[in-house]
């Protein structure tokens, strides 16, 4: 993967018709290799961010008439050579340019290679590079900010800000060894634990803002569970209707949209289909219909558990199932709403016989308090920390490696308790430096930059 | 729909996640309405056919880094200036581009309204644009070189030859008029019928190519009707299996081909999904079947009735419905393939007591003679026009205006033939160059317009 004397193609565009499609090169023969298909202009003899209007031409035959986007290297997406071909946008006329490029010299680009040349050409840190990937694949408001937060080197400034002054602690203690003989302390320990405690607060409120993080990256499963009538069905529309037209506001974008999808105030929340539920508890017994929403609860994140508020004063039977959920509920840590249904046909705010706290009540049909509902499941998933300020880990491999991070450092302030010698210190301080690094890329291996640009998608 | 005023804008990419989305701006706000988001750099003071590295803002808030295309009018698509903003190709981050362009003035672009202004702006006649529209859906070989042809304005200069011609002669005509009491002939009317026949051939021609045409770009519906049991699921994935493999040999360009689509040198043939009958015929009676087969046929361009060799040679009541059913497709003048199966375990050619020609043995399960059968389909389709050099009419609408001006031209020639005045004659001659012009759109109405552009893609 790490070659990166060849030149590299792809189409950038996402697959299938419309107005423009691009064509993307990367490499030493990038140039040569277009001019030899776009006669009529030496694009060698051109200069740098410009563009070209003219024909793709196989032998005597037109292929496309096209815009070329010339960039020179190093100022270049990649640092090399790029060339971006904007033809019209036919999957048919796309392959055919991609080919012609291919037995010109170019060769196919995997996932991410084109940012993995980037990342090689010192144009980016790794974060930055994950962040490119972050930011094509958001679709909410909150990954887009993180993304670009990122993107634009937030995480990477917090990441030096925190080595450079380990650096000079260990340059210091390093110090201290070649003198080691005369006992000296240039570093001072005081300040040094300080230090150390700052470092170690700092990465912690990191790793605190993953599980934010993680739910900006990959949003939220949301499982409506209850029983049949419950009016489960009638609450997933509720919950989709209004956000449905928003997604198609704007024509030509809700082709790939994904079903069954909330946005409540930037977060994603993914409501996993139970409607299989629904229909199984109407035709067959109500049993597989409870397992199968066992199933749904236990791929979930959040669970909305829905109850029919006449139901549960009518029936002590069916107040005390819900009682019992919920017993499990906290038994097993499972974040839940208790939510209870066709408010607009009784008054009764709690189950007979049975004082369960915290039951929001509803009207699915009527819409009523639907909005208090996507507040109360933001709220579950935020938890007060959403001020989206500063940075914000999305990264299951940045959270790990500074969970090492973490680790290296109380490592430090133990040796330092045990008033361990100068060389052992400086050797946990490099172990901290170490997984710092990892997450930029200034440390890495090529196995670790395949698994990383393998998640990404081609032409980028 | 003809408002040129404002500036319009567009997702001119497919829908989707990619590397690269771009978003299009077209008219004299275009620069403007950038400047404002593109903080750090003056477009207006930038050179045309240039690009520009940088950050789309929201105010403080970076929406994306980008690389902004610059292309002043009147080098431009549309011959006003336009801007091309290259996104990360996220839809969420195109949506937000798109709406804080729109928010500083831009109105969403209606479908095909660039290409419009393109052609309001003369940088291209109709017949161009029309082939622009016709390139992005190519998805053959064929459609691919009709459209380029037409793009480069190959029709076009075709009906300007014989627009010209005309025009001089009706020139000569005229001016007999003004000289009408001296009965002198300016217009040799030997020469004018030589002249009126070669249009006529010529337009006769044209209008004949548009039976291969229509196949190009459309491509031909193909049943495969039989018995129950006669193999056509088999024959069907015979067919298809090849052709899969090709379609799929770029990774990210599959996910919109359509399914069950073959392309024979560079036609291609879309399968009538007949699985339907061949499952039904295996549940339910035979009749039921039979009737869904007839649906099918009437559907089709080409029918394959494929029959069991072994099962026509033992029964004579299979032969006969053989017989009969060569005997429906001639009487309903249906384009048919009768194509005997199950070759491998039957050296009989023809059924039992019935001489019925042209029978193409193959077995489908051993994939005998498919690459035949592939032969006889595209023979049947383009029946020897198939030299595709020169013009090939593929719109519905060029030929109908085509048909008026050879019917015009027919009109002239009796005129002549009747000795009828140089005035009524002159009538004629401008009947057949007003459907000249109808189709280059030197003669147009805003209602044709609207009709041909609506069918363009958004964002071209």
């Amino acid at each position: 993967m790490l070659n990166v004397n060849d030149t590299i193609i792809a189409i950038a565009t996402p697959p299938g018709e419309g107005a423009i499609g691009v064509i993307r090169l990367s490499g030493t023969d990038a140039i040569t290799i277009v001019n030899k298909i776009f006669p009529g202009k030496n694009l060698a003899a051109q200069p740098t961010h410009t563009l070209h209007f003219g024909r793709i031409k196989d032998g005597d035959v037109t292929v496309d008439e096209v815009v070329v986007s010339l960039y020179k290297g190093p100022k270049s997406y990649t640092g090399e050579d790029v060339v971006e071909i904007s033809c019209h946008g036919s999957v048919y006329v796309l392959k055919q340019v991609l080919q012609l490029c291919m037995r010109h010299g170019a060769r196919m680009a995997k996932p991410g290679e084109f940012t993995l040349r980037a990342f090689l050409k010192g144009k980016m840190d790794l974060t930055q590079a994950e962040a490119v990937a972050d930011l094509i694949a958001s679709q909410s408001g909150s990954a887009h900010k993180a993304a670009i937060h990122n993107l634009r080197g937030g995480f990477s400034d917090d990441l030096k800000g925190m080595r450079e002054q380990l650096v000079q602690f260990s340059a210091l203690i390093e110090l201290e060894l070649d003198f080691s003989q005369e006992d000296v302390e240039f570093a001072d320990r005081t300040k040094f634990y300080e230090l150390i405690e700052k470092l170690t607060n700092a990465a912690q409120q990191l790793l605190h803002s993953f599980k934010l993080g993680n739910v900006i990256k990959n949003g939220v499963k949301v499982a409506i569970v209850g029983k049949p009538n419950a009016g489960k069905s009638t609450l997933l529309n509720a919950l989709l209707n209004e956000e449905r037209a928003i997604v198609s506001d704007i024509a030509g974008t809700t082709r790939d949209t994904i079903e069954e999808t909330l946005n409540i105030n930037g977060i994603i929340f993914r409501l996993i289909d139970t409607a299989g539920i629904r229909e199984h508890t109407q035709d067959t017994i109500e049993q597989q219909g409870i397992e199968r929403s066992r199933e749904a609860m236990s791929k979930a994140d959040v669970v909305i558990y829905l109850f029919d508020l006449v139901e549960s004063h009518k029936s002590k039977v069916v107040s005390d199932s819900i009682k019992e959920e919920v017993a499990k509920f906290k038994e097993r840590d499972i974040k839940y709403l208790l939510v209870g249904n066709k408010a607009d046909v009784s008054s009764i705010d709690t189950p007979a016989g049975n004082s369960v706290e915290n039951i929001l009540l509803i009207s699915a049909k009527n819409k009523e308090n639907i909005h208090q509902l996507k507040d109360a499941l933001y709220n579950l998933v935020a938890e007060g920390q959403v001020k989206q300020e500063g940075t914000i880990i999305t990264s299951a491999r940045h959270f790990g490696a500074l969970q090492e991070v973490v680790r290296s450092l109380q490592d430090i302030k133990k040796g330092m308790d045990n008033n361990l010698p100068g060389d052992l210190i400086s050797l946990d301080i490099r172990t901290s430096l170490y997984y710092l690094g990892e997450i930029t890329g200034e440390i890495t291996t090529e196995d670790k930059l395949d698994y990383i640009f393998s998640k990404f998608c081609i032409g980028k």
